[in-house]
């Protein structure tokens, strides 16, 4: 959970937008179901935000609310958006955060371990009872940073959700193909790989999916895609109910979906904004969109 | 059509290999239809690949055989094969060919226009009695060298066939919704933009496909697949017959397949080999790759 201020070269520097893994995922899985969020944030975090999530659903039992204040990034989007640097990052509340689940959130069916320390997502998944899918992000500096901690996660996890960029990195591969295969073999059973704009990969076993990016008229504000993707894909399939393989790749067109929506508007605007309405008309619309059979 | 050297950073330099838009289109084409190719060559173009081209049914007649070398470019491309540069490009008999369709091509029911000057482009036009598609390829070099003349062609054109990055020069735009709209507005009712590995986009009116390229476990050499996917296109329209909404889907898939097979090998030598039982196989794969209903 963060606080960002965030420099666009068209609109100029936005400050104070609510953002962090945990916000976007939880607000874009409460669309779809109830969600127990686990984060930490100072005094300085919005009341507006929590109560917003409140209203999703969401139970923030396990969100820590201390002294301090919140993680804050500062960074700056390339004219075209297609990439961003880190001016400025400040741990603050979270560089001591041990992410507990309460009691109450033991029993969970789906597990999320955002993008944090590979040892602390073994903690929180030592702490669940017995989950029925464990999903994973993860990130360059844990890549290179903790390779063989990561290496141990990711062996407990059934369904790594995970950037190109950092895909690749992961596997030394350039090719989808390879880079799929390759993280499977490193433990998830599934991975769904994405592309930004270019969509995303899922490979399910000897299967593979895609799903383009809804084309969007515009980019505004890209921050949080992945994570409001991450959160509709396991809000969708703990909606559906089942896991099969059909319910991962109608996920990933929910989780495109609601990415598309979130990067419409800055900051979390965008999936405080999503309804059901218009994310069942983009569901709908890729399935057009693909559509090559008839006609 | 081409004779080109070609650095890569894994295997080094490859010399003598056959290339050219035309050559990658007309192979391509000729998987699925008779082909009449328009192109000039010296005297050192390989025999072989003229042989091999009538041997796939390419009718020659629109050929010239001069003195003097053919066009001859020599490039090197980036490690991860995602960029090239020009190292040298000698026009040689390309220098002062004008393009001149033989009276038995005149009825041609579609045509390709390659990437050559777009005056040049409309005078090819002129010499077809009345096509009932005319597609067109385009670069960054006509964009900002003739541009007026280019917009002049644009609007003869009923199938725009373009690379994204020169597609986004060409509009201004970022987005692919926005840049497909707005190609669409410079006269092609039909607009492809070819993303590379991150596959294809058809704006045909007011709908919109996407085609993944297939996830091949190995890129070997990137050159012609643009050429190969448009001669594929345009060679399944013709077989097909019809030119409905769904045609030009089906097309695009089969564009994206026979590309995939030919960036597996080196030059022209993977649309050289492929055949019908392997295309039809990676168009079935497509269905699945995309299928998200049922399950």
């Amino acid at each position: 959970m963060a606080v960002d201020t965030v420099e666009f070269a068209g609109t100029g520097e936005k400050r104070e937008l609510v953002g962090g893994s945990a916000t976007f995922a939880s607000l874009s899985a409460g669309l779809y179901t109830d969600v127990r969020m686990v984060g930490v944030v100072g005094r300085d975090f919005p009341t507006a935000t929590l109560d917003a999530l409140r209203a999703r659903g969401v139970d923030l039992a396990g969100v820590q609310v201390v002294d301090g204040e919140t993680f804050r990034w500062h960074g700056r989007y390339a004219a075209d958006l297609s990439s961003r640097e880190s001016l400025d990052t400040r741990l603050n509340v979270f560089e001591h955060f041990k992410p507990t689940l309460p009691q109450s959130y033991r029993d969970s069916r789906i597990v999320l371990l955002g993008n944090i320390h590979p040892t602390l997502q073994g903690e929180v998944l030592d702490q669940a009872a017995s989950p029925a899918l464990v999903a994973a992000d993860t990130m360059n500096f844990w890549i290179h940073g903790t390779p063989n901690e990561l290496r141990a996660v990711l062996r407990r996890v059934n369904l790594l959700i995970i950037n190109e960029e950092e895909a690749r990195d992961l596997t030394g591969h350039r090719t989808i193909a390879r880079v799929g295969r390759d993280l499977q073999k490193l433990g998830p059973q599934r991975v769904v790989v994405k592309q930004g704009e270019y969509g995303a990969w899922l490979f399910d076993g000897d299967e593979i999916f895609h799903a383009p990016a809804y084309p969007v008229e515009q980019v505004i504000d890209p921050t949080g895609a992945g994570d409001t993707f991450a959160g509709a894909m396991l809000g969708y399939l703990d909606a559906e109910g089942t896991l099969s393989p059909g319910a991962f790749r109608r996920a990933v067109v929910h989780g495109s979906a609601v990415a598309s929506l979130c990067v419409e508007h800055y900051g979390t605007e965008g999936v405080l904004g999503a309804a059901r309405d218009r994310i069942d008309a983009r569901v709908r619309a890729f399935a057009r969109l693909v559509h090559a059979e008839h006609g």
